[in-house]
């Protein structure tokens, strides 16, 4: 006989070890507990059955019990929640939540996959039943009720990660007018604010009421009214409130047992994704991982490395050693027609965490920018100063920005450096890039900062300049002064500049910029190479300089 | 004083250098020589202008000699063509296309960035006035005014390489009948034929009259009609027949100048991309290069190896030593809905050079199969048997091909291998992947096959197979047969395998195959661990099998 395996959470971790357990080793004798009335559910595809774009429920429930047994002979019970590990006996009590019964079951090898639940903050009036989280099947079927059921016009949405993102693009295709809170000044905290005020920007396009720096304070009922109540002081009258303020791991069971907790709060696992109990596997939402970049213990809530610990998690079981090497954080996501993207850290995690760290931004195009259809993105890289490896990249736009961010989180997973980047040798043809992608272009820009060739000046340093010294030079066409200015700049158009280099003071420092700075970046080599030793060019240009302003 | 520069060639190679040098160096004197009108245009989108998707034709004309000027500080001259290099004196003879005159001009290093011309075969009847090539502006002029000027109803596009391809989209577009004529079995050489197949089976649907392994003999006129005549005897009329059967490298000027050539034809650079003369350089189509992953002297005509070859030579030309590393070949294009793409080497080739190798094939969405508009695409790695590592992939799909392309890609530019692959953390949400992307399900599906947890059988073998010896075992589902069956195969959907094994015979051999090898691989599964020793997994399963056959 083989061995048993008993899996707690059937979803996301918990049903791919199932699946890959179950192709290694027929004879495994494995047992799944799920204690929702779903397992192998598509978490991430709940927001878009709100919204109706993705209109049949049933193409949610990727697996059923029936189908698991079928094909793969697991004993799959839903409705069953574990209550206790007895590590000793090497037992598992379940409650089987239809009968009320409680029972035992042996196991050799226990995996725990149980996820996290949504944070819900003790405040006033959150209980009222128009107060919805969003993990799972039931949770999207109760706020899809109420929206098809009720005539409701208004909705808050608090929390500006992606969930909240989502949902709030969900609401909105749903017609209703959605206010978002979030309490820090940017949305989407794996970006820099700076990348993310595009996003910002385009919210508000969309009429969405933005309340940044701003959290939910109590909810209140008045007269059948229902009211967010701000930190502010701000009060919104609103139909439905959805908090997505992020999860807290699922660690009672493992606590309970005794197991280690890490310090980020997640259930501690080794590389080989065991618990301190090396009987006990944990995976998933529950546990904390090694952030890939910065090298910490970090909680990393995402389904790729969920399904993948999952599979890692079966072959150690199942004698194939393998370690699971930390999660970089990739994530993206489409907010109405603009696309954010991150992976690896963000500058503001390598300030925190002592990072010798230097940033570059560009702009470049999808693709050709003479095949129909061509739409700017920004990217932003971020390197280590003394190697030049890469640790961090971001990007906003509106298509191919999954292409670049998958491109650069496979170079942070392989260490690559800059210098790699210029090298890469990407599919071009107009409809799909460039001769040069925005990769490379990446690599090239960085690398020129990296090698000395240009310094790069950042929109913070614009706000404090002092104009007297530190000059700043617009070498942009006169037709592009139309879309405004930086304050107190003066203005020589890139293609004039050798003939009017007597015009500038070889003495002062000078900040030149064009609309997102490729010719910026002229212009500055330009000057250096004429006698100008204190030069620099504004990361981003203009373009970047305007996102964050408005 | 700095040094004096010539560039041989304005476009992609040449106005690279042009500017790059420029950036590197203010003093330069740098002098670009173009034969022909134009500079700096985009020869990729050529076939577009004809097809009209690129309505504008300034739209290709990415630099003028002008703005060149006034940015770079160039000394662009058009309609010049250099004739003779004397490397002794280092002065190069320069004729003035438009007055005739000649004259030479010294220089300090001179970059070489001619290109390539088109192929025409010295066949009878290829002189007449409807036979054209497409390189350049005059070429993509003379057709677009022919289509534009003629009632003309039927095209023969010779050659099935993408540049081919993307005329034969573009003529049809323009409403034109397309015959495609190719010597070989296969367009687009760079895939191997069962990834094609699916391209042939499209363009057969769009109304192509597809002829493979079909050259052409002549064109003759007849009574004022046009006819192709085809190697096989078929006789095909035709108002316009477009050749584009390869290009060859310009080399003349080298070889008179007794630079060295190499044995693939192009000029013979070293890795910092100068010729047998260190004061010589030569980049772009006319050279020879390293192939990456085969490691031979190749030719490689693709823009992005040209446009990066340029900056290079710029750089080591103003002191900053780089190598060029080789290229890898990736490609990509759009051909009516559908999307091949490649990189590294195809199958046939690594078979060619004898490498060990092994093949997998896998069919994945490229997103979310529950979110809307999600399409397969059919993936190909290849990969070297000792190590896992990479040595080619290939993709044939619908949208997401350029993204998998890429990350493929950079991976073989990085030497990595098939587990790798597995551990790539990509970008997940339900509009741009999987919580497994294709490309972790390509590292998944080829580590089983290094790890020997299951063998691959392929189509080419199906053909002869011994049905005594050799059992089709069709696990699909019941509703799924009347897509057709290989035939000769037997029958038990996957669901019933464990409980019908006794049906077996445990002496023979099975290859279990489903509709793209996912579920074959978990029935192979099942055999190989209740006492079958001689069980395989049908690579790409029915799907690719049936675009081979069809
Ligand atoms: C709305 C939403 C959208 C998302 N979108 C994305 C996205 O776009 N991209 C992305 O990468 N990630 C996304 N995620 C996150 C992703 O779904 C999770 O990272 C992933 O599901 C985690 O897998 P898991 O197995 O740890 O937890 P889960 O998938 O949540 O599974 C845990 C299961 O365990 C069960 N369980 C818990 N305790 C017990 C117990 N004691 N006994 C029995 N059963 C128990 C729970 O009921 C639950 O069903 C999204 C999540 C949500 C909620
Ligand atoms: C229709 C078409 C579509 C293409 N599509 C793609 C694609 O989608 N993706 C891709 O990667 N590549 C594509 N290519 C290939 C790409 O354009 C070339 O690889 C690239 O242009 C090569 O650059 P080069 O500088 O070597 O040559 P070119 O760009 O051709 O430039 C060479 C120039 O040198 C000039 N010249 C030659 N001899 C002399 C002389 N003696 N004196 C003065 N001038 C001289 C020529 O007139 C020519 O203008 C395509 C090419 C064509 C023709
Ligand atoms: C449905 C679920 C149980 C599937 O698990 P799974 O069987 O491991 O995954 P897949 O169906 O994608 O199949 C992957 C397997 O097929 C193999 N495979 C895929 N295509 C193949 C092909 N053409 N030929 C051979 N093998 C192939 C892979 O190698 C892999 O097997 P391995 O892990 O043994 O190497 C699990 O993913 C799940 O519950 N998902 C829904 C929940 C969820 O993930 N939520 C969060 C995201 S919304
Ligand atoms: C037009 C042409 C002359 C441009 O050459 P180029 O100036 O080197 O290229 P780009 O305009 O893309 O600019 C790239 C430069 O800008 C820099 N750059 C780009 N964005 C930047 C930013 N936001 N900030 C700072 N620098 C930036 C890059 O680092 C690079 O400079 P470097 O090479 O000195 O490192 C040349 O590409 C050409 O002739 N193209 C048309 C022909 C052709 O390629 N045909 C085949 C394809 S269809």
């Amino acid at each position: 006989m083989g061995k048993k395996v008993i899996i707690v959470g059937g979803v996301a971790g918990g049903a791919s070890t199932a699946a890959r357990l179950r192709r290694m080793s027929e004879d495994t004798e494995i047992i799944m507990l799920e204690k929702g009335e779903y397992i192998s559910f598509a978490n991430c595809g709940l927001p878009y059955h709100i919204g109706e774009v993705i209109e049949k429920r049933e193409e949610l429930l990727v697996q059923t019990p029936e189908a698991m047994k079928a094909r793969f002979n697991i004993d799959v019970r839903i409705m069953h929640e574990a209550l206790d590990i007895d590590r000793k006996e090497k037992n598992l009590k379940i409650k089987n939540l239809e009968t009320g019964n409680i029972y035992t079951e042996s196991y050799d090898k226990l995996v725990l996959s149980p996820g996290a639940d949504p944070i819900k903050p003790p405040l006033p009036g959150l209980d009222i039943e128009e107060v919805y989280t969003l993990r799972n099947i039931r949770d999207m079927d109760l706020i899809k009720e109420y929206i098809d059921n009720n005539e409701i016009k208004h909705a808050v949405v608090v929390g500006g990660g992606f969930i909240g993102l989502e949902m709030l693009e969900n609401l909105h295709q749903r017609g209703l007018k959605v206010s978002l809170l979030e309490l820090t000044d940017q949305v989407m905290r794996t970006l820099d604010k700076e990348m993310v005020s595009m996003v910002h920007n385009h919210m508000r396009t969309k009429g969405v009421d933005l309340n940044l720096s701003d959290g939910i304070a109590a909810v209140e009922k008045e007269n059948g009214k229902k009211f967010a109540l701000l930190q502010s002081g701000k009060r919104i009258e609103t139909d439905l409130i959805i908090l997505s303020i992020g999860v807290k791991p699922k660690t009672e069971l493992a606590e309970k047992a005794g197991l280690d907790i890490g310090v980020s709060g997640g259930i501690k696992v080794n590389q080989y994704l065991q618990t301190s109990d090396p009987n006990i596997y944990a995976i998933g939402d529950a546990i904390e991982v090694k952030d890939f970049v910065i090298n910490e213990p970090s909680r990393i809530p995402l389904a790729g490395p969920a399904n993948k610990q999952g599979r890692i998690a079966a072959n150690n079981i199942t004698g194939r050693k393998e370690k699971y090497n930390g999660t970089q954080g990739t994530s993206i996501a489409k907010i109405f027609d603009i696309i954010p993207a991150s992976t690896g850290a963000a500058e503001k995690k390598l300030k925190e965490n002592d990072f010798n760290y230097q940033v570059v931004h560009i702009t470049s195009n999808n693709h050709a920018s003479y095949y129909p259809g061509a739409l700017p993105m920004m990217l932003k890289l971020i390197y280590q100063k003394k190697d030049g490896r890469i640790l961090g990249a971001q990007i906003v736009g509106f298509a191919g920005v999954d292409k670049r961010i998958d491109v650069l989180s496979t170079a942070i997973r392989h260490q690559m450096n800059i210098f790699d980047l210029q090298e890469l040798e990407l599919a071009y043809s107009p409809p799909f890039g460039s001769a040069k992608d925005p990769v490379n272009m990446l690599g090239f820009a960085a690398g020129n900062i990296y090698n000395g060739l240009v310094k790069p000046a950042f929109w913070q340093e614009l706000d404090e300049l002092d104009n007297e010294e530190i000059i700043l030079l617009d070498i942009r066409e006169n037709i592009e002064l139309e879309l405004g200015q930086i304050p107190n700049s003066i203005h020589i158009p890139l293609n004039s500049l050798r003939d009017r280099l007597d015009e500038l003071d070889k003495d002062k420092e000078y900040i030149t910029y064009c609309a997102v700075g490729l010719r910026g970046y002229i212009a500055a080599r330009i000057l250096m190479q004429n006698g100008f030793n204190k030069v620099r060019n504004l990361s981003g240009g203009y373009k970047l300089y305007k996102a964050v302003m408005d």
